[in-house]
């Protein structure tokens, strides 16, 4: 159960967070730049027996910088000014989750993006992000 | 530096995502009620070397639930419903970083609380957050 | 410039607040159901010469409430819990703004959606919102 | 009713919406720059009888602009990015409507601040936003 699904591959040197957290996975086919995703895992629990918010809310997070760093060439690196989730149902061990991100201005400076978590197509955690443009990575 | 000041202790039985996120640590003297700390620690870090955004969304999730259950006499157990963050500065490995909560009105349903992550004194993300009233763990 | 597009026509009986802010138009065709909007007069505009994001909040908010309350029969009257906005680009006099309102979830108690406020196709303020379910009006 | 307590004055020259949405009042002591208050009337209610949320986040927006601007000399001109609110309970005709501004944060581009409105020392609605810093008006 812990692994992925057929045309996703486990996202790479991700750091020392999410490398605790995930792994996270991308589409193989890199002209779906939109969709990270990762399977929930025992380690993911809460006290109650499904999955933290907390990991919802990373992963969340985490695609949002992935799908914005890959939304222009060369890279647009970001940093979270402000995050907001609704959660709309509970997420089990074994669930795949997929968030499905879209940018929705890029400006000079801030960039404003909306994402869906989905699990076999149902809606899961609603968020939304506004991101500040960061110097590159050295 | 993975251990907390005096007047700390681990928080116990955290569930297995706040296992591997933690410690979590609480205030030793039971009437301060409304404080969650942590220590930041390489595993917290993102690619850029600075604590991972999911790691404080995680922290203040946990805190905002520890503290509601906290507030009535038998516990408030309690789901997120809406959580929005603000990331006001970077937190750096060896911080500790104490969530400051406060719950603003509790109703019938829904529990309305706010909370400021602290380092030193300095404000590094404000958080507010929607709860429905949940039903007692068995 | 004051009037609507063909196949739009005044929302009735407001009350007194959306009275003052609109008039809002609601699409001819009643199987349209997700679009309210409004166009931008000179009583919108703040100090800058630009729409108030006031305006732009409370056009948001109410066309949530319409949209949520036409989306199940008998109607859904509903109160907001959290309204998160992002402001994304200005708003001129003169300008035809339309709020495209999705509903995301139902439950018993809760209802979330999202919108997003369009000009000419471009997007000027995403917004997503946390309501509970009312009791109906008398 | 339309009258402000003692102790408070009119904000001139707000611009044409905050006019039709008004009269705003500010402290007459203006070493007190964190308040703006409003009292609630007929116009502002909604068809359930009671303040339309749109009217309070209306003035929570305008509160915060306000606040901003006074709390550097020169003034602070800024832009909403985002707005947050949290609606903990209704706010009647007549009532007293103090919005009380907590900034939290200004850096180079963007502000971070949080409002509570108060009714009589009663919390009945929680703000938050992020403001991006704007060229002078001319």
């Amino acid at each position: 159960m812990s692994e992925a699904p057929a045309g996703f591959a486990a996202f790479e040197r991700p750091g020392p967070f999410i490398e605790l957290l995930g792994p996270l996975y991308l589409p193989v086919d890199r002209s779906v730049r939109h969709i990270v995703a990762m399977r929930a895992l025992k380690k993911h629990l809460n006290t109650r027996g499904v999955v933290h918010g907390g990991v919802l809310a990373a992963l969340v997070d985490t695609a949002f910088g992935i799908v914005i760093s890959r939304s222009r060439e060369p890279h647009l690196p970001s940093v979270t000014v402000n995050l907001s989730s609704d959660f709309l149902e509970p997420v089990r061990e074994g669930d795949w989750v997929e968030a499905h991100v879209e940018v929705q201005r890029t400006g000079k400076r801030l960039v404003f993006a909306q994402a869906m978590l989905k699990v076999e197509g149902r809606n899961v955690l609603r968020a939304s992000g506004v991101f500040a443009i960061a110097a590159p990575m050295p």
